[in-house]
């Protein structure tokens, strides 16, 4: 049987190399097995619209393929993460619709955080400035956050006279910050402070806004350089035993690691130890 | 098709105005779409009896219906918040009673936290002094907290030789304030003194004795003056997805969101940013 | 009907009583109801082997049917609590099997992590030094932890090329320290601190070295004392409604209090309220 991992895979053919996507709505480069996602439009504090969604969601999409982006990471341009929907682009339209478009829109938003929860890669979250509604679910998404002092994060749907609902706030937000907390900011729409991210575990550190982005891309490549398969099977059972049993969860993690341990990635890390060496990984 | 919304709701008029309600076994006052509850024997720090246990269930239960309640204040008279279910009116019979009728009392006790959970509107508790036994529980089920420095917090269940399992507290507290420290509260009874509980999740704010109602009301009275009807859909849904899987979650959200955004209150609130004003809202 | 419950219970025989038992490969104390187990191979740092995991499982089976054991120690020998599974022991042979005997091996390990939910006796973990993969899953499968200001929490699976879903981390992990700080810790298997670990709720506290293993055995003794039948209760309940939904989880604690409400421990506590004294609990 053909030995199908990697560039050669036929399932992936369509879509390599990610390294070389062009993207329309935002900023995309890569390099040392890195992808970085910048939202850029400065100006107005870069905010999502019609466009930009669907494309971060097909991005997010075609990843789960990709075999040589083994990272991301997702910032904003201009000291801002993302001011959220465009109210002109995206709000205005919105309060024309009936049911059926709504409920189309709506589904877009939630397979945007859908696809970077699925994708194996890890997503390291560069969050400066502005971090507000969809944004403010965006960086939610990532699997690591790192903020400045300057960071402001509004889950402010209710500003517009929304619910606190939005994307899987009402999930995703109590499992990280607590459900008191959580509550709070759907409930009032306040901002949270960089601080009280850092201490309630929203964000894994802060850093001033020159090294914010150097250091998120530090941790990006030091998982890039890691056991990758591993990595993502670790991504895939956070989610996976979200709301699973104890006893579930167990049996399921027994079965993912006893995969993990059949990867060459396992052999290296042991023939290092023994050679006193640190281990060079390969992602299979 | 006629306009059911509001206080011509046929299938509410038996329940309005709660803002007219007279309380058998606690105090209760309205103003501003606010509603205030005081469990008010001071003299034993507001002991629960078997009668302000059922008659709190059945007013939450009705406040389901309430279209003139838009939120809800839960405080203790005389500087003590609920020191949990009366010794002599209530652990004392409980220890002569058979299963039916201990089960009965159990259920209706889990009642008033469901009840509490199932209504739209947020509730806000105002918590200074004692706070035990099924008044921690009463506390912990609101939507928003406020202590005072001197509040202590106890699941005591175990000093009268239960289990901490009571009201939903094994699965509502590690939610609140993390699995291990939940572990402790409820396997040792001791008091979560003011400081911990700000510290770990649990008091959204502390504030002084004396400021502490005014405080929690003018939260209250924000969040009735806010888009009341897209509140409830965040109140509902952060129960809904308690145990949803993440992929469950957002699709419940899509659907969630999809409804607040034939809202009213999401035009006015749109309107109000063009026109570059404060939104009024109206709740549909 | 003969009364079942104590030192007679016929369904017990077999393994009474554990007070007694002659540990292979850890060492076993019993004093005043309290189990200590010691992880003692101090050399070594304490690490796991083929056989400790095996009769550690053993072990925490048995005492789900031991009545004379009302809490449990676990705590490792020479400053350190343990470093995980025994590279040279462990790791280099899975490195060598196929997926049959892999997948023994992980549900070997996940089963221990299930016999310590499982058993009714709380688990007090006397944490210092290293605390290392394997081992920190132990120490996270504790039902109070308490650590010192030297104590290095690794969830390290990453480091020898793994997943971070190892024994249920990636379900237990999240509920203890949220799941942003959980996420970073599986990631990128750095140590957690002792300030991290008490800070984010992963310790109840930290004590000096030399006083660790009193302070841990006096919370355990203290458990031992109380109604141990009740205690029981509660962390059957804390693991039985992970997943439950809010409605189900008032009706399972329903059921439950209402059976510990039948025990002599209820009587106990009311008695000894109305007598102004201390209750003396007989675990029934």
């Amino acid at each position: 049987m053909k030995h199908y991992i990697g560039a050669g895979n036929p399932m992936h053919a369509q879509f390599e190399p990610k390294a070389a996507y062009a993207a329309q709505h935002f900023a995309w480069s890569f390099a040392d097995g890195v992808g970085t996602i910048t939202l850029n439009r400065p100006e107005r504090k870069n905010p999502l619209t019609f466009d930009s969604y669907a494309e971060l969601r097909d991005l997010f999409r075609a990843l789960q393929y990709a075999t040589d982006v083994k990272a991301i990471v997702i910032t904003g341009a201009g000291g801002n993460f993302c001011s959220g929907g465009d109210v002109h682009e995206i709000i205005g339209p919105l309060t024309q619709m009936r049911m059926p478009a709504l409920l189309e829109f709506t589904r877009m938003t939630g397979d945007l955080i859908k696809t970077m929860r699925q994708c194996p890669q890890p997503i390291v979250g560069a969050i400066d400035g502005i971090c507000a509604g969809a944004g403010a679910m965006i960086a939610l998404a990532c699997d690591l956050r790192y903020g400045t002092p300057a960071t402001r994060t509004a889950f402010l749907f209710t500003r517009v006279g929304l619910a606190g609902a939005d994307m899987g706030a009402c999930a995703l937000l109590p499992r990280m910050i607590g459900q008191g907390r959580a509550s709070e900011l759907l409930f009032t729409g306040r901002a949270m402070t960089a601080t009280e991210g850092h201490a309630w575990g929203f964000f894994n550190a802060l850093h001033e806004s020159d090294a914010l982005l150097a250091a998120a891309t530090a941790v990006a490549r030091d998982l890039a350089d890691g056991p990758t398969f591993a990595h993502g099977m670790t991504k895939t059972m956070l989610s996976q035993e979200w709301s699973m049993t104890i006893e579930q969860a167990i049996e399921a993690e027994a079965q993912a690691q006893a995969i993990c341990m059949q990867t060459e990635d396992f052999k290296r890390a042991y023939e290092a130890f023994a050679a006193k060496r640190k281990p060079v990984f390969g992602g299979d």
